[in-house]
């Protein structure tokens, strides 16, 4: 059932290292760190010399690209021409947003939005087309680069882990037999099951190296993927190389040969200076910030789907439609990045001798449209770089540096350009936008709450950034030791554990996390890890619908070509019969890119005779490997005479005479938590009693999807409201 | 088959509230802290107030126990009278010693251990005979409490999980009827599944609350617990109320209210004032500690294997040797705590002049039998707090304190005392030893490479104990985040997760982890994750063995009573038969315990006929509940008369009408991974063919175990040799 006609060929990857890849996917996402080392160097001074940025004598040995993501247009070398400026910056924001767009768009849509949604699915079992083809992978890579570049409200992690998952494909299919470089030790890898895990290697390796977090990113797969207990094994070595990696490049690059990347250290917003001292009041504003986290993020899932619905209708017209759309969004992002500023009200710099300020040029007190001893903190939000306002937002050190007023405009504009970014042709994260709105009404409630609490503001920040975490995307424990990897504060961790619960908790009231949803909106058939009440008034019998193809273990060619012809399906049960045995009984299941190999070999025979397991001899045993996507045969290439049609095939070598059966009376739900728990693609429904064909039905995936339980049940949904 | 012959009813601890619980542990956990603050303080100076103990002003409104427990026999306060304070202490100890091992051999044997190898069984599916049962409870407390007080080499947190797993099953049996306090929504862990998923979240609280590590508390469930995706989230709360409860006791404390608890903050041994800064030769180094750990692990458990089937053969002659064994120990322990650091030189006191040198009573810098202004760095290893001493062997400010025949001395006692102390009749936990040693060999790898290394040596140390832990426990992931927790320096991380997957890999060849090994030798019937290797060559039809006893639909009472008597099964298939069906066809499973509610009720009928589901009307829904440890029905207490004998009993309403099938040509290694994923304890194994009756066996945990298979076939042992 799983399409899979994706026929991109430019997989030849095959000498890649998994985590050296990571690394530079790392540093191709960190390029769009422009400006303000200041903040960063004052915060880190005390953690010596590991978190010392030493990128002050910056040289340009990175790409071109490189050296424009670092530093595009800065505004006051213009000398106060507002609207030269305007010019410059919407140009360049412009230029990045069509390359990313037209890049997406004409390249591989599938490269477009977070990309963690069609992991979940993959890892969820779901082999949607082109989702980790060679295409998207180098459009992620490059048009999130150019997305970010652009000004526009999307992360790089999203894209990162997508990235992780692309690498491990390309792995996983073995290099390149074109070429001559395929290993012989990547044949483990052809099978379903070690695909699945590679690529749950490569999704975890995406989120270590995204956010710099090994363990989270082990428990991300966790959370994600259909779980084995190898699999943790498996992952934690992955990213404990990713750890490994990613620090060598980091200490490597203390030298300064790196451009900005290594900024920050392992550790990207370090708040761990700050010690959490919190009494009564600081509970009662973290449960407050949990509820509007949670009613935020449901809020902003619900926009995020209404808008994707829009979206899509503008999608389907045609690239140019879509290039159009980044046009717009880009347009408005640009706007208000540069028209909020002038609503914010002018602050007198503080009085501390050793900070700069105004800063021109990078630092953290932009002075915008200020007269000189002033700085215009909206422009010290907007006109930096997400990393560095999230730094700036967690910032214990800055406590009235951001008036209300201007948080309040920041929050609203981030919250709603978030939503208006994601789903146009770009590769766009949600975390970065996610983190940021919710740090900013953390500070918000902090600052509320302060004449109460003890908790530093910035701490509040990090804590709100949790809250509206919890509550769109709805994982629990990987963002809990996500966001203790990111900032380094354990003491913290009991009261980012209520934030998110309660989040969760409050958000789950009202729909789906924002991944669930997307899943949903593509059409992906994602099966929970829990079944919905209502199946276990079912049993497995009632799921199975439409007919039912059935081979015998000695089959005529013409009934098989037929068969693949008319239907779908990739699996078909051999029922063996009287000949081969007494009575009717179930054999095994064939799949069909297996038939499709036996019957491009032609060991076909005039009569209907076993023809014993040597056949199997004749074939490599790459011959039935899973094959790479889009690459394997399809019954086109195989031309079939007349005369063939009529002569028979042995099915038994073929067969895997051991596939999951439930009787026709099992409970769906118990049903349901087998094939889920286990990461089945078909599930055998055998008779109860005797005398029966030897087999019901096959499920598959779809058949315990809701919609198709409930349309064939319709008295159920009627039932339910 | 499991038995379930624990007949304690002390469990009436219905109004216990778990979090509390936890809490009130770890400060019974923490009441051998006997002394040395001025490290401690000296060590978390800069960290601010959260974690500076506050306890100078120390009141005694701690139990009597806590007050002995805390400040036991001030060696230096007896006027170097040498054999007067070897008499107070050994008698110390003694009575410690004798109270720990009375408790724990004459009320609750099965509270000696470290309880963790139980609770992994328990998780894994083995209802083990008062494991949980409330006398463990408290003898594991108490037991735990005079046991660390006696100077064992042994730890608190094992204990500490195995209690928190009993207070979760305690809460799971819902309150005591007896006394009237039965909550109704207790109802819902009258279940095996909800009740397995409630111990989960004990022992993972357990954990949260002896490491303060909420996160490796979660992690430790998933990888010990047979995992489902629920369990994230109900860990995940838990462990978050743990570190909640836990964190506002550690802030009540603060005013020095609660004796010695509360001492560390959050973090038990903090060095995350030390910037992890490494190069090459600290790679190699940390190559060199995880193959050392990975050997000096694998050898530990070899050795702890070995000691423990020789005490076994000694705690079968009564409780008198038990305690007698305890005793034995407890002067070895003693003689080498106060012997051996007579071997060592006299250290001159450092210079600095904010170091009090030597100090008396309690301090870092212990005196013994050295001149005035010198120290014994022995025993300021050997008479301290287990917990102290490992925060000197971290300490990152103390470099060249420890010589190393001192530090090589220590080590080589403290290897095999924790070998030979593993195994008498006190509640032992493992984790400490093998902290303490592997600290003390990492701090003695660091040294060797101090010349090349830029590492500090203090997390050699850090690094050693991993190794070690990795070595000897075999688990990854959790043990990772405890020490991430433990220590809170992220910086770490990689080198952590490097040294634990070598140390892991090459104790892996030799034998397994120290946890599996005691789990075998208590003969517990541990279903690993994976399958073996021969069981891909079989089926599950293969590993059927043993009379199959099934029911029809209506049975004779006779029939069921004697197949409750003459066997030990806990499931019978039941086959409905041509009166009610066609054919003869799997009707499901029945429970015995199911089987003697039914039979108590005496619902039976003269006819063979079927009674309908009314009949379930007649029991309350609690009679079919799972019941507490022994408390559940037996054959002896229903009396049947002759003539009951005779009449016929519907067993349809009480039949599991869905169990899990395989057929029987199923690989024996996929129907393992089945059962073992799924949590099952009973799988029916069907024909293939028709016209044989519908079950060939049942399948139980017992079945899957190596040892049954090999026994069925003998070839393969001897093939596999």
């Amino acid at each position: 059932m799983d399409p899979s006609n994706n026929h991109h060929r430019r997989m030849d990857s095959s000498d890649v290292n998994c985590n050296d890849e990571e690394t530079d996917v790392e540093n191709f996402g960190d390029l769009d760190d422009k400006e303000d080392e200041r903040l960063w160097s004052s915060m880190s001074e005390r953690n010596g010399s590991m978190r010392i940025p030493l990128l002050r004598k910056r040289t340009n040995n990175t790409s071109q690209i490189a050296v424009i993501g670092a530093k595009s247009c800065p505004i006051e070398s213009l000398d106060y021409d507002y609207f030269k400026a305007f010019l410059a910056f919407a140009g360049c924001n412009m230029l990045f947003a069509i390359i990313a767009g037209a890049l997406c768009a004409y390249i591989a849509p599938a490269a477009a939005g977070s990309g963690i949604p069609e992991v979940k699915a993959y890892l969820n079992g779901i082999d949607a087309p082109s989702i980790l083809a060679p295409s998207t992978f180098f459009v992620k890579i490059f048009g999130s680069i150019f997305g970010v570049s652009a000004g526009f409200v999307v992360g790089k992690e999203g894209p990162m882990v997508h990235t992780g998952a692309c690498i491990a494909n390309l792995l996983g299919q073995g290099g390149s037999r074109k070429y001559g470089l395929t290993w012989n030790w990547l044949r483990y890898f052809k099978n379903d099951r070690d695909r699945r895990d590679l690529i749950t290697c490569g999704a975890a390796a995406g989120v270590a190296a995204a956010f710099r977090a090994p363990v989270g990113g082990v428990l991300f797969a966790l959370e994600e993927a259909a779980w084995r207990s190898a699999l943790l094994w498996r992952t934690f070595f992955t990213t404990a190389m990713v750890a490994i990696v990613l620090r060598s490049f980091i200490q490597y690059c203390w030298t300064g040969k790196c451009g900005l990347f290594g900024k920050g250290g392992l550790i990207m917003y370090d708040v761990s200076n700050e010690v959490a001292t919190y009494g009564g009041y600081d509970i009662l504003a973290v449960i407050v910030l949990g509820v509007v986290g949670g009613v935020f993020g449901s809020f902003y899932n619900a926009l995020v789907d209404k808008v994707l619905r829009i979206y899509s209708i503008i999608n389907e017209k045609g690239p140019s439609f879509r290039v159009l759309l980044v046009i717009v969004i880009s347009s408005i992002t640009t706007c208000c990045a540069f028209g909020l500023p002038w609503l914010a009200k002018c602050t007198p710099c503080p009085i501390e001798s050793n900070v700069k300020c105004p800063t021109s040029g990078e630092g953290n007190y932009k002075r915008f449209q200020c007269p000189d001893g002033h700085y215009n903190d909206l422009a010290s939000l907007f006109l930096n770089t997400n990393d560095d306002a999230i730094r700036n937002l967690f910032s214990t050190t800055i406590i009235r540096e951001f008036q209300i007023p201007s948080l309040l405009i920041f929050f609203v504009t981030i919250y709603f350009l978030g939503i208006i970014t994601y789903g146009i042709a770009v590769p766009a994260g949600l975390f970065i936008p996610v983190i940021l709105a919710g740090g900013v009404y953390g500070r918000i409630v902090g600052r509320l709450f302060q004449s109460l609490s003890v908790l530093d503001t910035g701490l509040f920040s990090l804590l709100g950034a949790a809250s509206f975490l919890g509550g769109t995307m709805r994982m629990t424990v990987s963002i809990c030791v996500i966001l203790l990897e990111l900032t380094n504060n354990l003491l913290l961790l009991p009261l980012v554990m209520i934030v998110l619960l309660i989040s969760k908790t409050v958000a789950d009231c009202f729909n789906h996390g924002v991944y669930d949803q997307i899943v949903k909106l593509k059409g992906l058939p994602f099966l929970e890890a829990h079944a919905e009440p209502y199946m276990r008034h079912l049993v497995a019998g009632d799921a199975v619908s439409g007919p039912l193809v059935t081979f015998s273990g000695v089959e005529k060619v013409e009934t098989i070509v037929h068969a693949l012809q008319s239907t779908g399906h990739n699996g078909f049960p051999v029922i063996d019969g009287p000949p081969v045995s007494e009575s009717p009984e179930l054999c095994g299941l064939v799949l069909r890119s297996h038939l499709l190999v036996l019957l491009k070999a032609k060991y076909f025979s005039g009569e209907r005779r076993l023809s014993g397991r040597d056949i199997l001899k004749k074939f490599s045993p790459f011959d039935f490997a899973k094959p790479g996507t889009g690459k394997g045969l399809s019954l086109d290439d195989i031309s079939i005479t007349d005369e063939e049609m009529e002569m028979y095939i042995d099915l038994h070598p073929i067969i895997n005479a051991s596939p999951y059966t439930v009787l026709e009376t099992m409970s769906l739900a118990k049903a349901q938590i087998l094939f889920r728990q286990l990461g089945l693609r078909h599930m055998c429904v055998v008779p109860k009693s005797q005398g029966r064909p030897p087999i019901v039905g096959l499920l598959t995936r779809h058949d315990f999807m809701p919609e198709h339980i409930l349309g064939l049940y319709p008295q159920i949904k009627s039932h339910k409201h």
